[in-house]
């Protein structure tokens, strides 16, 4: 067992903070993500909270603040549970890497992405009783953890439109896969923004604010933002990223990997953000030149990726793998990643590639 | 003037029913497509409606089945206008079809879009009155206009998710651009289902049935839905077409078109579907390897297309152009149509290309 109660096939990218992906192993060995094997994204030391004196305050562009315990949220707003994935924007990073280096952030492989459920109350029901005013747009979260990185060091935030953070799968969470939140996860209360960057879902909650524009945090003003490949970072600069664009990667087997010629099971898994589904997966041994469609397993909910798998036949020798989702719209994957490469490493969602060696 | 009240350069793929595209010189005038330029995709005769007699029938899985004339509706409740973008599943086919043929389909170019404003009654504010069964989950629309393309010959109809179909920007509408809704484009009632495909939006209405699955009409149930390259259309094959896929185009120059050298004006539009917006638009005059951001033109709201221009500087020679839009998940164009061709011809949304020459 490692550290924060994580198993100790973790990939950890950095101690302090605490930055560990999810093997591909353990990603596939269900489509929902044990808590001791989902991947940590922090940008603080995990912060020390007492939970009987922890407050969750509530204002800005509102007719009634509120100020919460943790004993009154649990109390006065009905309990939701929902299945979502959460995915770092700087998922498959390494892939971006690979063409031209990245200073200063982490080569996050495919599994910086994990599916849970979360239980807490839908952030609807809390917005509903502080009246947000007219000109509310944005919905600003404040965590307690303090970020070295950011310029000026700040707590952690980001915010979400008005619009989505009124929908009901939005949640104030303080339950992970039928436990309690665990404090690396963001104890005693996080947010959960199901089809959303990870960023967003902002840990530790200790402020939600009704906006007119979106939150200057530095985590989303300057960092989280897509820039053109020569661009540089700085307030405003590139485009802020919210819903995750749709994505997949392989599993299993894993690149590079020797296997037993003969039928070779290929699993892996695919997320289209937003408000869309995942409605195919195409695998190809010719170079994408052929496809053939891959079984879509278990359906967890609008809100969850879905693992695919396909059981293809491997002559002796070696074979590349090339993998293709398309989503509900009948939008799918750009080609590679020669095209994504971006200054901070974010939303490399080309087309997953693998190389095998069969053996007979 | 032509047919239908129709410009007399619109590019006509069929008499009977009518089809007709909008010139690339038409959409560059203006972000608001004008309606005697606005493109039309028929699979019947324009039906004769007797606005008088017409009636709307809502029924199906609700508590209260309603029966309304046109008078009863623009009485009962409150009017709505929208700006929207139309696009035809179809909308840049003969990309698809330079690659291989595509039987029975016309090659429409990138002209099967358009941008207006729509006047009508939010469908959900109709939906409210006949209080849908819980078992309702989908909405189908059925028009007065009889297809014989389809098997057997039936009148045009799809459906929407409930939940789609319940959001505010879905409407009935008899108004288009400011003037009575013209009999080709629908009238006396149409639906526009902002970021759908425009075979949702269904012309000359009668009849919407909540239902509990997806509408068994030959427009949803076997056309108008993407099939993997080696697919045959059948019932239910394929994914169904909803939310439009992130595309673009470019306006001006036309492709092949020969041009002053020195500085020249590209100009296009860009479309993202369902809750997206365009974010960036890029283009390259080295093959992909650079990219110079254009600029995003008149902002219409979160259901219309964008379109963008910037001005390159062109030596004189042969130059190809190329672009690629991004939307506000971050995800951006296929890099190009090989992928794409599929049995129906539908979502090319790959990267645009064109040719000019320059000339000193």
């Amino acid at each position: 067992m490692g550290r924060y109660g994580k198993r100790a096939d973790l990939i950890v990218h950095g101690h302090e903070p605490f930055n560990a992906e999810t093997s591909l192993a353990a990603l596939a060995e269900d489509s929902m993500t044990a808590t001791d094997a989902f991947y940590v994204r922090g940008h603080g030391a995990v912060p020390e909270i007492d939970p009987a004196a922890w407050r969750l305050r509530v204002h800005g562009l509102v007719d009634r603040p509120l100020d919460l315990s943790l004993g009154t949220l649990r109390e006065a707003f009905r309990e939701h549970t929902e299945t979502a994935t959460l995915q770092c924007a700087g998922n498959r990073r390494a892939g971006l890497i690979a063409i031209r280096d990245i200073a200063g952030e982490a080569p996050w492989g495919p599994g910086a992405t994990g599916t849970a459920t979360w239980t807490g109350v839908a952030l609807a029901d809390v917005l509903a009783l502080v009246h947000p005013l007219p000109e509310a747009a944005h919905v600003g979260f404040d965590g307690a953890d303090l970020c070295p990185e950011a310029r000026p060091p700040q707590r952690f935030g980001g915010s979400i439109p008005l619009a989505k953070a009124c929908r009901p799968e939005v949640l104030l969470a303080w339950g992970m896969n039928g436990e309690p939140l665990p404090p690396v996860h963001g104890a005693p209360l996080r947010v959960i923004v199901p089809g959303y960057i990870g960023a967003r879902s902002v840990k530790w909650l200790e402020r939600i604010e009704l906006r007119a524009r979106p939150s200057y945090s530095y985590f989303q003003h300057v960092a989280y933002r897509l820039l053109p490949e020569d661009g540089t970072p700085g307030p405003g600069a590139g485009m802020p990223l919210g819903v995750v664009a749709l994505n997949a990667d392989v599993l299993s087997p894993a690149d590079g990997e020797t296997v037993a010629a003969g039928p070779v099971e290929v699993r892996g898994y695919a997320f289209a953000g937003g408000e869309r589904h995942v409605a195919r997966v195409d695998v190809s041994l010719d170079g994408a030149r052929t496809w053939s469609q891959a079984e879509l397993l278990e359906d967890l909910g609008p809100w969850a990726w879905r693992h695919w798998r396909l059981t293809v036949d491997l002559a002796p020798g070696e074979h590349e793998i090339v993998v293709r989702a398309w989503d509900s719209s009948a939008a799918t994957q750009p080609e590679d990643e020669a095209g994504l490469w971006n200054p901070k490493g974010y939303v490399n969602n080309a087309r997953p590639r693998i190389r095998v060696r069969a053996v007979a």
